[in-house]
Order: C-alpha cells, then structure tokens, then sequence
C-alpha cells in the first residue's frame, strides 16, 4: 500500500507518494489544473502529473491499485461537479476527491477546531467547528468572488490602470507598471483586457507585492484593502475572535502584514499546506466529507 | 439609394432603412451582437436582422448594392478589431462601421461639442472637442471596467448577495430578491455564478431599479454609487464643466437622477439615440473616423 496527496489549490498540480511509515517516495508538479477545462481535460492533466510521480517507483497509473490517493481541486466544492468528476475516475483503483479549501483546513489545522484561509489566485476560508463539521466562506470564484485574493488584486489594479488612462484619477507608479506589463499601448492593453483571464488577472499580484515592500503607496492601499477582505471573511467564521487562524497558500506571506489586528491576534502558522492535508485524508480510515462544506445564513 | 443604419448598443440589434427624403421605409429588431461570439458569427447575426428589415421592400441583402449602411457595434472602438470585422463585409456593397458610442455621440449631439453617456449592459462615454475630433472615457468592458452599466450593478449586487450568504455581512431585501432570482439554493446559485456572462449580470439592473423605486435603501445606494461613477466619466471628459451631457441608452432614465448635482447641471437631453446617429452617418459625405476615439492621458 502507497499513499498519495495530489493537490491542485496552488498555480499548478503537486503530487506527493509516501510509503505505508511515511517516508516520502517520490514527487511531482505538473499545471494547474481547473474543472472548467472539462472534466476529461482535468482528469488528463491530473493523469500526467500522476505517472510522472509514478515513474520513478516503475508504476504506471494503469496498474495503480494498492494505493490510497486523495485528489482535492479547487471547484469540488459545488456537489454536482465533484459527483460528475469522481464518477469518471479513470484510475483502476478508488479515488477519494475533496475541495482544496478541505484539504488546506486539515494540513493546516489538523482535527483542531478554526479557521484556514487559502490565497492563492483565488481565495477561500474553511473552517472547522468543535463538532467536527466544516464549512467554507468566500471562494465565490473570478470575478465576483475571491476577495483578497491575487485575482481581486489584479482585477483592482486592472480597473484603476483604465481609469488613469482616460483621466478618470492621476497616474501613478503602479498602474504605470500595469499599462506597461499589459502592452504599454492603448491597443494592446484594450486587447489583454478582453481577453484576459483570471490566472492574467492573478499574476500581476507578484508586481503589487513587490511594490509594496518597495513602500509604494497605492500598493501597500491594495493589500490592506484585500487583508480587510481575509479579516472579514475571518470575522464572519468566528466573530467571537476566539479560535485559531491560519493562512496558507502562495499569498499568505504577502498578506499576512496586513491583516485586521482581531485576525493578527488569533494568527498561528499553519501545521502543514493543502498537500500535506491529502496525504493526511489518505490514511484516514474514511473519506473526506460530500462537498458541500457552506454555512448558508439566513 | 436607400439608407440604413443598423445599431447593436442596447439588448437587441436594430435596424432601420429610409428612403432619401427621410422617410422611414422600414425597421426591424434582432438579438444582441458582440464581437466576442466570431467575426463571422456576428456578420451571420447581422444579415439575418438586416434581411428581416429589407423583407417587406422585396429586397435581398445579395443585391444590395444601391444602399449607404452604418454598422454601430460595442467592441469596434478597437482598431484591429474594426479592420477585421470590416474585411470580411459579406455584403455586396460598401458599409461604413463605427463603434456604438460614436454613432450615440452622433445622436445625441450631431455636431456639437460635449459628451453623451452610453448607459446599458456596458458604459462608455463618447466626447467632441469643439474642433470636431472625438475620444472615449470608460467603456474597458465587462468583468474590470463599465463602471455604472447595468452589468456592473448586477456584479455588485451579487457580491453583496455571496457575503450576506456566508454571513459576512447581514441579509438585506435586495440580497434576497437576487438570491431567489438567481436559483434560491446554494447550489443553484453557486453554478450560476460559475456560468454567469456579462448579460446575466445586466438582467440584475432592472429588478435594483424596481426595489429603488420602491425606497429600497441598498438598491438605492447601488443607484447612488452607479451615478458617481457616471458622473466620475463626465468630469473627466470635461473638467470645467462646461459643456452639454447626454445619457443614452436603456438605463439613461434609471441614472439621470442619481448623477452628481455638477453632471446634472449640464445634462440635456439627447437629439436622438444611436439608431439616429448610424442613420446620420449614412447620410454624411464620409466615412465615420477610424475607431479610435481613445483620449491618452499622461
């Protein structure tokens, strides 16, 4: 028996196979993967990355039966993708899928009852209540959705680079970064934002931060709006502020700083990321909760 | 000779033919085209409108030769845009195209300097300078720009409608109204958010102007910020504020009375609508200027 954790809540696939005592066997990274590619497409993608993990051990994916895999996707959390998804498993053996907020929540908190916000390109809050049920807040997804995330950023971003450019605000040193990183030509820039995507809108995250720690200052104004964002989506999953708080994910060192002081004070650093999480659902003796993990209010 | 002018800015096309005494010949309706369905698609959308209009004076598009057409649609404010729609004209004889917001400048005002507010499922606003050259402010487009366009209220309603769900912020009616509108179970509105295109959006804008009109306190506010924004576009385009403002389009009527007051101060009302401006410029000597009407600033 092997166990493997595939996480897909980063900018590409990780795959992780670890022996029955624990010791790591071999790894691989391969694209991001999204359901909205289709579900073949993803489990094509997912397919690759595996057997490059695999081919170091001699196995192949189509012989991959004495295994226990985890496999968690941002998207599984909507109930109908993630039956669609799982029911064309196209490995031999079963696989158990999970949303990648749930995988983050138990690498990052592991039985522990609070709250894991995952920042990457999007954003999500889950959270586990003494009871031992879940939850998620936020991850409404592009572009509505995912506030504080590193796509909101660059949607922010993106929206005041168009207003300096037709005079609705003064330049400045950021969106003047922006304009050029998109094309520095009223053409080309028209032509990246229509046709632009959430992983364009998420890579201009990495220039903001940048320009942050260079002291800019519609930089810095931007990651404090979007850490007031990771606080409100903390508040609402704890408003008596008194559970632990972990961030993870690819934005987390960048937000951090800048967070609300309640979500400051119950901040610990997180047992392990959404990778480690996998591995853990893998040798649990049951599979991770159905998808939906949502608090409905009112 | 007959003329025609065809116009995409609202929710359907339209067309309508005169004859050249001014008399209307005939007209007809179609649905909406954007350029983001394929060139040849929206050439095939357009003909099908057309040929419903020419129908009733037993002419045929194919034979089409002793006609002067304008072709006003969003997206051809982009140059490479523009060429490329143009080129591939399946239409024996010459049309003329321009963006949407040139031919509403051209209704709205004729000649005259000053702006007029396209204001539908996108916002743009259209100027002339008092030497006769025009530019654009706004009008980015659909999910970072188009301030105040009824896409954009319905884009703020439904994030309001995803924080009051996950209890970062308290239900209000408005939240609710969208909530049911938009599948009434967190699954259902978790995919039609997933799905949602930028008309799913703008048919939010009606319901919010019927709960403002009803003294609702949210649909209001949303109305409030909308007009701030459009009132943002006519300052830019003229600082000193003195030349005349016209809004035009479907949701004209819903933002008049929320502009601020230095906007309402100039706002008169427009000669005509877009349709009008297309039928003008198939009237004029020449074309219409090539489509970029974009004010660089800075």
């Amino acid at each position: 028996m092997i166990f493997i954790g595939i996480d897909g809540s980063g900018p590409g696939l990780r795959v992780r196979v670890e022996a029955e005592d624990g010791v790591g066997l071999s790894s691989a990274t391969g694209p991001a993967v999204s359901l909205t590619l289709g579900t073949g497409k993803a489990w094509q993608m997912v397919l690759e990355t595996l057997s490059a993990a695999l081919k170091p051990l001699g196995q192949a994916t189509e012989t991959l039966t004495d295994a226990r895999i985890v496999l968690a996707l941002p998207g599984l959390n909507l109930p109908a993708q993630q039956q669609l998804f799982t029911a064309l498993n196209p490995l031999p053996g079963i696989i158990w899928t999970c949303p990648d907020s749930y995988a983050a929540l138990v690498g990052g908190l592991g039985d522990q009852p609070g709250s894991v916000i995952l920042l990457g390109a999007g954003s999500v809050l889950a959270a586990r209540r003494a009871d031992g049920t879940w939850y998620e807040i936020g991850g409404w997804g592009f572009p509505t959705g995912d506030e504080g995330s590193a796509a909101w950023l660059g949607q922010q971003l993106v929206t005041l680079t168009q207003r300096a450019l037709d005079g609705r605000q003064p330049w400045e040193p950021l969106t003047r970064l922006c304009y050029g990183l998109w094309g520095g030509a009223w053409d080309a820039f028209f032509e990246q934002v229509a046709t632009a995507t959430q992983a364009d809108y998420a890579a201009l995250a990495a220039p903001i931060a940048e320009m942050a720690a260079a002291e800019d200052a519609l930089a810095q104004l931007l990651l404090t709006e979007a850490g007031r964002e990771v606080g409100a989506m903390a508040a609402a999953a704890d408003p008596d502020a008194r559970l632990p708080l972990a961030l993870t994910g690819p934005l987390a060192p960048v937000l951090a700083p800048y967070l609300p002081p309640e979500a400051t004070a119950r901040l610990i650093a997180p047992e392990g990321t959404a990778l480690d999480g996998a591995l853990r659902l893998a040798r649990a003796p049951e599979p991770p909760p159905a998808a939906r993990g949502r608090r409905l209010v009112g």
